[in-house]
């Protein structure tokens, strides 16, 4: 058992996305090499959501929440079992698997809050948890924070796109070993690989004859590329008997500002959640709940072009790096780009501060998203177009200037 | 160490304010005694913002937070600068001691956010906390969820009014006996108990001695009644090293629905929340933290005549219920009323069933707040002044039926 002073050490935030501006910046000076390279900032930490602004009616729907009063402030801790139940319809729709409104489905503060009360619902103190690398970067903290141990699973990404995915072999070594809990992204979170069907049945048939608990974060799942194909956990023939699936409207929807994620599945879990909910903040805003009314109902027009403009960006981004001689897998869904970083003369934690110092673009290190990609950067390419091309091409004169 | 299991059974909530609707009532039929009292519903489990809206210019506010996009939609963990400067600066005047806006402040989603984060950035594993009875449902279940053990203080209310406050003596010996913690909430939540300026000041002067954590929980700090005064531990004149106070504008400005939250204090406590609220739920709503900006400066007026209606109201209700003869401390400040129930034929629990089955009336019962008060019933009396009195008639006409 870790005392608070090593829990805390283990949650240092420092390098996460968002939270460069307290970095402290004022040595780089002494190292700097050649001058600033100008062009219009551009922050890759998160989607820019004035490039790609909110679902239309946003707005709309949460000044109707608040103006229905007390009964949209104070929801159950679950959320609003009105607007529940049409979420519930809607996923049920979406993923091709029934889910009830009133067991298997609660709204949280933000995916980051469903994953935060999965992990807390079902991390035994001291017991083995499988997290894959790389990953989303608060999975490695959650399961710490939780007391859990992390049991890692690499995942394919660099080679022949056949082969992307999860080490499955690694994976049921590890469920026989005892891990009890599996929290995995698809798309996976920082590279953009999407978990085949065979990967899937196999995760589900794995964890069906070991007994373990599947959370399977599925954020990006609606931002897919053309010709490629989503496989949802939840919806295959296997029966799971712990499974959390979670979902949300911050990325692909640009209402992330609203904090509004959900979590659906087994519903003990789903029970145990909201207890845990009560406790740490009650509920989701209540008028921005009101907001999910109009999720996984917009115009299909407007789906399709918000796709067809990421991907724009994503194959543009992609020229830029791999004329360079970067290595970098093609997302198949989402909005982040993972490339590799040749040798540089200077550790990957100092390149990225000076990129943002020198060159106006603020990235991820790799080093957030597991121990084996400290050479990588996470762009998140949900940005104005030119602005995200003309940042990349800063990136790569930057490497050239710092390679070893 | 606990079991998840046994965790999650301590966080039961299926008897906490506003979770009613998820409770099952099939079998009150058979044991209901006489017929159902009419009269308009009230629930008394929390405030009712219907009857006492929002501070006005919220939604501005928050509408112009959701015009600035990105920046206002992904702050800093510990939410927004230029929000943050401005609301330190309040309530700096409004406790008299400075707090520094980049170092010794923190947005969290509501109050509960708060506590959670705070509690959970200063327990340690096995440690005793003590912990105020009666006091706020959620911090004897916070206690246990992080694994502490709770030390109880006992609340003197019942009697002579100059002797209210926690007992100082058993206080002593917990914090003697090798607790590191306090929590507690002035005005205390259920009661309406302030804590005197004698009682801050010995909290503060034992805190410092033997070198204990204080959080302090002032949500109510601005509902203060005519005659009282209030005293802010962080102000007082002694070096605490670690204090985290919690305050925010859901309650007296009937801002919950925004679910926003503020703790300041000690800087080394506050980054801990902030790294804590990372993996939590990354931030309180971007575009709700806006809001925060008309905070602590609402005109005097209606501040005035917000204090003086619920004034009004606290006066009728505690008249019906002492002249039905119920024991029931005079709130000094806040919205709560703590009534004791005579020796009914049934027990508490289901007594509060009945009264929403047959009365229309919802509260929450006693044992939420500690083991000491399972024959109490809270009100949160911030409603209609005459609905509330009409159902306060029907608690006494309830209590009546089933008494001993």
């Amino acid at each position: 058992m870790m005392t608070l002073n090593e829990r805390f050490k283990a949650l240092e935030a420092e390098n996460a996305p968002g939270q460069e501006s307290r970095q402290d910046v004022n040595d780089l000076d002494s190292i700097v090499c050649g001058e600033k390279i100008e062009g219009v900032p551009v922050d890759f930490s998160h989607g820019d959501i004035d490039a790609f602004p909110p679902t239309p009616g946003s707005v709309e729907a949460w000044n109707k929440g608040y103006e229905m009063g007390g009964e949209q402030a104070y929801t159950q801790y679950r959320g609003s079992a009105k607007i529940l139940k049409g979420v519930a319809e809607r996923i049920s729709a979406f993923t091709g698997s029934p889910v009830l409104a009133d067991k298997e489905l609660i709204i949280t503060p933000g995916t980051q809050g469903a994953l935060f009360l999965a992990l807390g619902s079902t991390i035994e103190s001291g017991e083995k948890v499988a997290v894959v690398e790389p990953d989303y970067f608060a999975n490695r903290k959650l399961v710490k924070y939780f007391n859990g141990i992390i049991a890692p699973i690499p995942l394919n990404y660099q080679g022949d796109s056949s082969q992307n995915g999860p080490d499955l072999d690694c994976l049921e070594k590890t469920f026989k070993e005892g891990t009890k809990v599996f929290v995995f992204s698809t798309p996976n979170n920082p590279t953009g690989v999407v978990y085949s069907k065979d990967a899937i049945n196999k995760i589900a048939n794995l964890a069906s004859f070991y007994n373990v608990t599947l959370i399977v974060d599925q954020l990006y799942s609606r931002l897919l590329y053309k010709g490629e194909t989503y496989t949802h956990l939840c919806a295959c023939n296997v029966l799971l008997e712990n499974i959390i699936t979670i979902m949300g409207p911050s990325k692909t929807e640009s209402l992330s500002g609203f904090r509004l994620g959900v979590a659906f599945g087994t519903s003990r879990l789903i029970e145990r959640m909201e207890r845990l909910q009560a406790i740490v903040s009650l509920r989701a805003a209540g008028y921005n709940q009101a907001v999910l009314d109009g999720w996984l109902m917009e115009p299909e027009e407007w789906m399709k072009k918000r796709v067809s403009e990421h991907e724009a960006i994503r194959n543009d981004l992609l020229k830029v790096f791999r004329s360079a001689g970067l290595s970098v897998a093609t997302p198949q869904a989402g909005s982040y780009l993972f490339p590799k970083l040749p040798s540089l003369k200077i550790n990957t934690k100092l390149f990225v501060q000076l990129l943002r110092y020198q060159a106006g673009v603020i990235v991820t290190p790799g080093s957030e998203f597991g121990p084996t990609t400290r050479d990588s950067i996470r762009l998140n390419f949900s940005q104005d177009h030119q602005r995200a091309v003309a940042a990349a091409k800063r990136i790569v004169e930057m490497i050239n200037r710092y390679q070893k």
